[in-house]
């Protein structure tokens, strides 16, 4: 397994293997960057094929926080954690308190949060042991959930990308497609009804399709034919890899403003949707709502201006976005990408 | 490279992996272990033939410091760092400080120090990026040259060692043969002479075995013959390995007590000493010296009477080292090893 050679750790400032054989424990905490800030991102517990599967994971997803966190303009840098799931029987307080330790062992290098297969429960063991938590649910500091702010984030992004390409924010006209009424999907679904506009939706589960029919007037679609609908505009809410080769010819919409992370299955993407003149606003500047919510508590007090200051911020990111990529001609992903990068120079 | 599985990753708590491409930054930190105190240990620059020997190195280096500092009692855990010597050109400053700059990324978890290829000049760039430096040559709290705490240290353990052995640490009876008079050697020497002990003594260099002849009574003798001397007393002073298959069937001396660090070849010389009737003072207790003064600095006051307090524990613990191998019928370097491990149990 390569560490400095892997095509992954690039740029990276440093990637730490903790672990603990008492507990079995076998963490991964890639840190991509500090420039901005402690690097702030969550860990994922997960069965992996490989420890080199696992240093992929992680080595990507930080730098993924790195340019998110950028692209928000916060005070954090880029970082993310795999906790390897123990082969055979394990103790998962035990587990999750020797992660805790070896979090706080990194000093505030590393911040971590909730993702894939972690609890509030076990953040609370995590947070037993170390002060470098962010995004929990209860205590002096916590945010709380976070979706309503994310949600707040993808709205006020897409107004400015409709506004982009139809002159006027005015959604009265425009029909949406939405993806995915998780906590995020559905309370996007309410602000954009109550801007006027028609709601497609799709999801899986029948009773929150009910809800958006009877509260929102939504008219449901069938999920793999989502991207299909005649409408202005698509929003992916719920599994990466919504735009492929397979769904991109297909899609109507003029617009594509989702919740989702990791919309585009592969960097080949990108230039598909160009081709087929579908706007698409980086989901990362997008959905970072989120972590902005998160951010104020690594300052350890939740502030509601600071928030409001950041998604005006997030709303001004787009709409640059998208006059730079039409002025140089470029993909909205690579002025996204620019822009990260130019804020992750150290000084 | 495997890092988990790696043979000597073993029971180590951790290693971080840090880079920075701007001043070619490749280095690996080794945490064995924090369960005493902030893991400290030196930084080694050094040209490795690959990434996979540069962490063995690491890996091995920073377990041998836990033992020494869990055996000194000092509280202090164990690590050791080597930062890659770059290929091409590369500017020393920047990398130095690139490295102090990982080094505050861990918070304090590793402390460093000078190790093989740094100088006084790297260390002072290093802390101009991070505070957990040990071992400096000026400022407020720098112990200044750890070498007479090390020679007092050796001499005390050598002390115990005869009282084991001949039932009173009368040394003027008694033949030395020094193998290496640098700083610490030559400190040894004074005090064996002072205390009555005849001189045997080799080194590379003519002016300090003048030196010796004229102020200590010394007799020298070849480098390489120096572990075949007529002597009662044996003391590597100098580079590690003094203990290998081709020296020890030719010691004549019942004692072997010297500073050197490594001093057994491979863990197959222990058996061949005792099979030889040569009890063997282990190096890492009987050199502590040096570790006890450093240690001073990373609680920020150098005290004397605290430095002396753990001289009168290692020359204790080198008693009870000897003491117990008697009773159990094992090796001295097995009963140092338990020492350290009980001490490095987590409470």
């Amino acid at each position: 397994m390569a560490v400095f050679s892997h095509a992954d750790f690039a740029d990276h400032e440093g990637v730490y293997f903790a672990a603990d054989p008492e507990s079995n424990l076998r963490a991964i905490i890639a840190v991509h960057s500090t420039v901005r800030g402690p690097a702030a991102g969550g860990t994922r517990f997960w069965r992996y094929e490989s420890d080199e599967a696992a240093l992929t994971d992680a080595l990507r997803l930080s730098k993924a926080m790195s340019y998110k966190n950028a692209a928000a303009d916060l005070p954090l840098g880029g970082g993310k954690a795999v906790l390897i799931y123990p082969e055979g029987e394990f103790d998962r307080v035990s587990l999750f308190e020797a992660y805790g330790r070896a979090i706080d062992r990194l000093g505030g290098t590393y911040i971590t949060a909730e993702d894939v297969g972690v609890s509030p429960e076990d953040m609370d063991i995590i947070h037993s042991q170390t002060k470098y938590v962010a995004g929990l649910s209860k205590g002096a500091a916590a945010s709380g959930d976070p979706s309503p702010v994310t949600a707040e984030g993808v709205f006020r992004g897409l107004k400015a990308g409709v506004r982009h390409i139809w002159g006027s924010d005015d959604l009265s006209e425009k029909t949406v497609a939405v993806q995915g009424l998780g906590h995020v999907g559905y309370a996007l679904c309410e602000k954009l009804h109550a801007a006027g506009a028609k709601l497609l939706v799709a999801d899986i589960n029948e009773r929150v399709l009910e809800r958006a029919e009877a509260s929102l007037g939504a008219t449901r679609v069938e999920s793999q034919d989502v991207h299909v609908q005649k409408a202005d505009i698509y929003c992916p809410c719920a599994l990466g890899g919504a735009l492929n080769a397979q769904t991109v010819p297909d899609i109507q919409a003029k617009l594509v403003a989702g919740a989702a992370n990791n919309q585009l299955a592969s960097a080949e993407i990108m230039p598909l949707l160009e081709r087929n003149g579908i706007t698409y606003l980086p989901d990362f500047v997008l959905n970072a709502g989120g972590i902005i919510n998160v951010a104020t508590e690594v300052a350890g007090n939740y502030s509601q201006e600071w928030v409001e200051q950041k998604l005006v911020g997030l709303e001004a990111t787009i709409s640059k976005i998208l006059r730079v990529a039409d002025e140089e001609g470029v993909t909205t992903l690579q002025v996204a990408n620019r822009i990260a990068e130019d804020r992750l120079k150290r000084e």
